[in-house]
């Protein structure tokens, strides 16, 4: 099959054919399915994908811990999918999701709690709806 | 400095300190600012990141072509800025955008123009917002 038959394929065709980069992983975006904010930017492995298109709960691989994990099973933050999209290369995932309480590990909605602003002599960062959902120190014990 | 004091200040300081992934860039999402929708998930190096910020038009690295790219500068489709946010550890960013047209190179609206569905023996893809603003065949010349 030629390059732009198989590229054809990918971004016309109705086959679902991931594309896992090195790590074996595709990047996923969860949006809050009620007001469109980002709420995380993660990355599920094959087996991830499949359990999330399965349950229709959230599961990602986490990197660091390399490691396979339903989102919220540590802190009750569950993710319950509404909708899972694909992008025309097959490497991303999107999913509006119902987020119980907070998304990121800090104990904010989302990850996304500062905003980049050109300044003198660089960027700056401010904090935007940064307030905590919850303290994580009570959350994740070591 | 320990591991958790510089964690503290990645995730609670204001300091901008991207962390690049070992090919040197970050994830990036777009979402339409009127939306919420996502439009694409693409990469930024330094330079892209440096431009973007400084200029409020959305400039990306692409992998395949190993190139800096200002979205649209061959389609038309530009991306003004509305909002840049950065998250928790700092290695990616969400811009809320107004799109120019069609973000995607298949001439779509969004890069997100397939549902993904369980479905006996695997899962399924449908068309969703999958209407074509522009001909790619028209627009991106070889």
């Amino acid at each position: 099959m030629s390059t732009s038959k198989a590229n054809h394929d990918i971004e016309e065709g109705l086959a679902f054919q991931p594309k896992f980069d090195a790590s074996g992983l595709v990047t996923c975006v969860a949006t809050d399915a009620a007001t469109g904010d980002v709420l995380m930017v993660a990355h599920m492995n094959e087996e991830a994908l499949r359990k999330t298109i399965a349950s229709g709960e959230a599961w990602y691989f986490s990197r660091s811990r390399k490691a396979l994990w339903r989102k919220g099973e540590t802190s009750g933050q569950t993710q319950r999918v509404v909708e899972m999209r694909l992008d025309c290369d097959q490497d991303a995932v999107w999913i509006r999701v119902e987020q119980q309480g907070a998304a990121c590990h800090t104990g904010r909605r989302s990850c996304f709690y500062r905003k980049i602003e050109a300044g003198e002599g660089g960027a700056r960062l401010s904090f935007v709806d940064a307030d905590r959902l919850f303290d994580p120190a009570g959350v994740y014990r070591t």
